[in-house]
């Protein structure tokens, strides 16, 4: 509590330097006790210098993520109102799904640094190195269960336009779940549910972007897929920062969705890189060829086959065809 | 398993006595270990009259579910593979889930003679006395989430035919998951799923029947909509037989379900009292008055409200309107 107090101090000073003394009086602690939660922060990756007569200051943060600088500014009402972040566990989804289980309430937001267990779609592994972001938020919308694939799309809009907002780079979104640029894979989604015939229990979206990794993280045979922020920015990226702006984001267009499913989709056909494009759809039953013509109000897409026949995807692997 | 072939022995006699010496010799083992057997299958319930120079003879089975009187005759390929039953368990629906997640294979069945938390649709209470059948079936259709309702249906339709076939009683269902007997309930399924954005991890089909229990067991606001089928039939129901057939039709429904959905909503329409019946829908969201016309191929009810518009429900609570 104290150590917090002493960043946020030293944080929000204008010249940089708080002297020992001022911090000591600001917490109402000893300065020994000050010089102890110093060292406790340079212990956690913060550079601090400390020169004689005008005190500490910041020069380096450390790039890890932090619940209070999650907290620090967020703003918003439902997502991140509880917040559990972890160094390392094997699935930020799996974690979820169990305290939603349990009765943790809509919102709460699962965060870890690295995934020994990531998961991705139809039981693929979604590589998990740190410098990235992992995190998976439990919601409980009243919304039939033909319905929930939405969800998937409405968290899409929302990592698109975090990563627009905070990095300035043309994300775009591959159905139903990849986030691009130029191209390349650099965030997806995983929705799990929980549900009975006729109801929804709850959901977690989960959501991965590679933010900072090395590429040299990944196996050799994905790496021309994907890309990360850093990588197409040409510049670390603040995680913490895109993560609230992520969760805003989310917060944003989740409360849009239940409002009118409508809105969320006419930002999706925006952002969207599928439709319109020829593609090829394989792991939906049979392989199929055509153009991507839209999505239908519960998300699922609709190809147009060459023979002029209409499909409608609920499931698959879409590869967009370069014109 | 001595015992097991005891008691088989003894039930496939003609005359209905076996001597000891016959007992000991068939099975190999002494005179002292049959009469040690047969004590114990006193103890589980069984009536055994013993003459002297004649032998054993059953007189009386006791009305409780054994897993190898289950199997025995049961000939299906898939759903029994695995029998796991219970004397009293929270919930064979819970239970099943928790095994589905662990891996148990498509068909695995779950019973118990009573649950302490039986659940409903919608976070209701299952009342589960003994004397009923309680069975949850692990399922891993390969089939996108918005037909995940149709699952709910082939099981309506199983346990309706079983019902028909074993008891000769006049079973219908009303949509989405009730069997009825003269306007009363009879039977309720539970339908709980696991799934991703587009895949079906797995479904637990959970089947509850109103077989022999005394309807005292009952609250009295429900025993006026409830029934019992030994109550229709009049006599009691040989509940393993019944859980036999409710298994083997569910086999053959789901099958047909998996190599055409359209058959199974056939036969649904056949037997369902809903559809044709002017009926109210509450907890769609607002309440509706209309007339049933029927499915559509998501198993969702099509109803006719009275200006003419159409309203497909994905969920809800049905009462049919008495002519």
């Amino acid at each position: 509590m104290y150590k917090e107090k002493i960043l946020n101090v030293l944080r929000s000073s204008c010249s940089g330097f708080v002297s020992g003394e001022e911090l000591a009086r600001t917490c109402g602690i000893s300065r020994t006790m000050v010089w102890k939660h110093i060292k406790s922060l340079e212990r956690e990756g913060f550079g601090i210098e400390a020169v004689p007569s005008r005190g500490y200051r910041i020069t380096s943060a450390p790039d890890i993520l932090r619940p209070e600088d999650v907290r620090r500014g967020l703003r918003t009402k439902i997502i991140g109102r509880e917040i559990h972040l972890f160094h390392k566990i094997a699935s930020t989804n799996t974690l979820a799904m169990e305290m939603a289980a349990n009765g943790t309430p809509e919102g709460a937001v699962v965060i870890a640094e690295m995934q020994t267990g990531g998961k991705g779609r139809l039981g693929r592994t979604w590589i998990s190195p740190q410098g990235n972001l992992y995190l998976s938020v439990v919601l409980r919308p009243n919304i039939p269960i033909h319905k929930a694939p939405l969800i998937t799309l409405t968290g899409a809009v929302a990592v698109a336009s975090a990563i627009r907002t905070m990095c300035g780079l043309e994300a775009g979104i591959k159905w139903p779940n990849d986030i691009l640029i130029s191209g390349k894979k650099v965030s997806g989604l995983l929705t799990e549910m929980s549900a009975e015939q006729d109801r929804i229990r709850h959901i977690v979206l989960g959501i991965g972007v590679d933010v900072n990794m090395e590429m040299g993280e990944l196996p050799p045979d994905v790496r021309s897929l994907t890309t990360t922020l850093a990588a197409e920015a040409g510049a670390k990226i603040n995680r913490t920062a895109l993560l609230q702006q992520v969760l805003r984001d989310l917060e944003r267009w989740y409360q849009k969705f239940l409002n009118n499913h409508a809105d969320v989709l006419e930002e999706w056909k925006k952002l969207n890189m599928t439709v319109g494009n020829r593609i090829t759809v394989s792991g939906a039953g049979e392989d199929l060829d055509g153009l991507a013509q839209g999505v239908d109000s519960d998300g699922r897409l609709i190809v147009r086959l060459e023979d002029g026949a209409i499909r409608t995807i609920a499931a698959g692997d879409v590869t967009i065809v370069k014109k």
